[in-house]
């Protein structure tokens, strides 16, 4: 029962930290940034961080820890699989847009792709997500997938998605301090702490307070869904079990 | 017996990752940076990376697993407890000695502290890990602590072990990103890719390979040490022990 509590003590709060999340990156960018376009500007490049902390942070979080919802146990799995794959398949789209609009911003500027740090992670936390959402869809929901081969894909897939979540955060905070590095020069740089940069600085913390939440909520096993009992369809692949 | 070896397979890679993130912060601050020394110069910044990779990543990563080690079960928790708050101490002295070689530096050139989302999560991490040695001594090492105390504390010593490590690998992602962006400028910039940037994004990918090896092997509950037997003296404070 206090396992229950602690749990959704730390569900409240990651979805009050994702939504704050998605507030600061938005407000960053839309009055401190100069707004949105899709037309190669630096407006468009706004679109990037919005859609890589709303997708592959915020919702690619709150994705992650559907199962853990003690709400859920007592009912079928498949609806709850379906809205997991359904979740993560819209933060995936989110991040694929956020990466276009980087690329076609640096294409239109003639500034190279994938050289930093920061994009090699970011590129390699997106990569990793979409191989682990078609190999999920596979092994998870697809008919004729083996049980014994559900069995071995279950803890790579938790522990997958635990490391794409470190490494999404790590993405995040090296591209909002070297975003901040680049537009506070000059009369407002970025040593002065002006509000621009109280507010990015905020966001990144707000971004490593999700995560860890996010962490804990996975990594925690009084919150696994309990085994499948061998009645459940738990394992059953979808058409696998409209066949049955 | 699987899971045993799947374990040394890990611990052996999370060893050799280690050392290679070691070799190549000390290989990239030397050759490329110019070397070390302690006089308020751009070569005593150099220490602040190998330092915090040495202590904030690669000491405290493999301090943080040293229970897991399947060898270790069948004996006293004791001097391994003496050990893993030993290895913890000299991985902390190594972050503050790094965080000093900054500070030291800024004030030197006056340049202001603490202000980029870098040194935030940063100076977070190292704040929080003090924090965890002072509270794990008191709690786990210390006489007098009551047991309940220590069963309380320790999922949650366990799962901000896990949190530093996440904040210590985005702090050094963004340190590392941040510093090619200071210094690959005018003939050789960062966009080119050059041997010096290609060494750096490489000790940032090491860094998050070891970040995530040491992840999976403290979340899997198949190599947690076993609960300890009411015969142990698992959960005794030293000097309580002593005095028995």
């Amino acid at each position: 029962m206090r396992s229950t509590v602690s749990f959704y003590v730390c569900f409240l709060l990651s979805l009050c930290l994702g939504l704050a999340c998605v507030v600061c990156v938005c407000v960053w960018n839309s009055h401190w940034r100069g707004g949105f376009a899709w037309d190669g500007s630096s407006l468009q490049f706004n679109w990037h961080p919005v859609l890589m902390v709303t997708g592959l942070v915020v919702l690619y979080g709150n994705g992650a820890v559907l199962y853990r919802v003690p709400l859920t146990w007592g009912q079928n799995k498949l609806p709850w699989k379906l809205l997991h794959a359904t979740l993560m398949f819209l933060a995936l789209i989110l991040a694929i847009v956020g990466l276009c609009a980087v690329f076609d911003f640096h294409n239109a500027k003639g500034i190279a792709n994938l050289y930093s740090l920061h994009s090699w992670i970011g590129i390699a936390a997106t990569a990793l997500f979409a191989f682990q959402w078609v190999v999920g869809m596979a092994g998870f929901l697809l008919p004729y997938s083996p049980e014994s081969f559900r069995k071995l894909l279950k803890p790579i897939h938790v522990w997958m998605g635990a490391g794409i979540m470190t490494l999404s955060i790590a993405a995040c905070i090296s591209g909002i301090n070297e975003k901040l590095f680049f537009v506070l020069t000059k009369d407002q740089p970025y040593t002065k702490l002006g509000p621009e940069a109280v507010l990015g600085n905020l966001l990144g913390v707000l971004i490593v307070a999700f995560g860890l939440v996010v962490l804990k909520m996975l990594s925690d096993h009084r919150w696994q869904r309990p085994d499948s009992r061998p009645e459940d369809i738990d394992y059953t692949p979808v058409l696998q079990e409209e066949n049955e």
